[in-house]
């Protein structure tokens, strides 16, 4: 069975980070599968989807090792193209990656304590992200 | 139902991207699944997939992140037991990732309409690659 | 068909890599599925799952590239909440995430020669991780 399962968030700009973990876990619970996979998707090529354990200060360490590695305020050939100023978005995304694959059995995700799925906003503004959670199971 | 469809991409050294968005969406296409998750994976340890805005800045500011913090000269203890030049290579690709799930509904991949799927080449000599769509779904 | 396979593997601290390849394999076998999708899970915000060319020094090479740009020494905001050490652990986990899909076919996974699939602990002390293999298929 599959089930998909769609969401919006609006997010404030770079390094704004979202807990997902509870809207996951309602599109499992809605699905009525009891086990599977469920793939948690971020429309778009300026955010990006992984799990931490999402308290303020592993989220700031996280968006400061980005700064570090893609400065915000850098030179990037892609404002070129469109007079854009989120290359480093660009980059920190493709890095990430927009997608994540969470297993469920017993109709619940199996994850740790303090282990949560995070949507990171990468985008240098405010955006309405959709997030698509698919769920594939029994 | 699962399909498994393999394509052959040639690439050509280091830093080399392709748009692999049109033929994920084929497989998708012959499956005749309706809903589910494709699975693009790329076989070998030396190459990555991601999403990415697809076009050439974009793309070389990726390239150049990876450059910064995996520099190509640098030494590598891989190349100590190989004699092998792509250090680089490895470590870039472990870092990205083979593999990218993205769901799909009504027949078509769900993805912003700046978002493609990517392959990027990682090593350091043109290889042909082989992509693997894996679709399941109903 | 869904199946859940679930081991632990003890590590030995930060660094520490573990070829999951056949405990992969087996999951795959006993499930009796032909074809499908293979998600391999670590549970837990500090530690992750990629493939590489499992040998020491590729290994090694990824490890200084993580000690390069999230320093084991450095100051994290998240030591400031909890007393711990291990922000380059959460920052690491998160950039290269605990999800890893892997395609199979005709009961065999598709992977290149040269291509293994590794868990990598980040923590900083030894940790007994709990690895799910979700296999989705027919």
């Amino acid at each position: 069975m599959v089930g998909t399962y769609r969401r919006a968030i609006p997010t404030r700009g770079q390094g704004d980070a979202h807990d997902l973990t509870d809207l996951v876990a309602a599109a499992v619970d809605e699905s009525n599968c009891t086990g599977g996979l469920a793939t948690v998707f971020v429309v778009g090529s300026t955010a990006a989807v992984t799990t931490i354990e999402f308290e303020p200060g592993a989220v700031a360490d996280l968006n400061r090792l980005l700064e570090t590695i893609a400065p915000r305020e850098a030179d990037y050939r892609h404002h070129l193209r469109w007079g854009d100023d989120n290359g480093s978005s660009h980059v920190r995304a493709a890095l990430l990656g927009p997608s994540l694959t969470v297993p469920f059995a017993n109709g619940k995700l199996i994850l740790g304590t303090w282990q949560q799925i995070m949507l990171v906003e990468l985008d240098t503004r405010p955006r309405k992200r959709e997030i698509v959670v698919q769920v594939v199971g029994e």
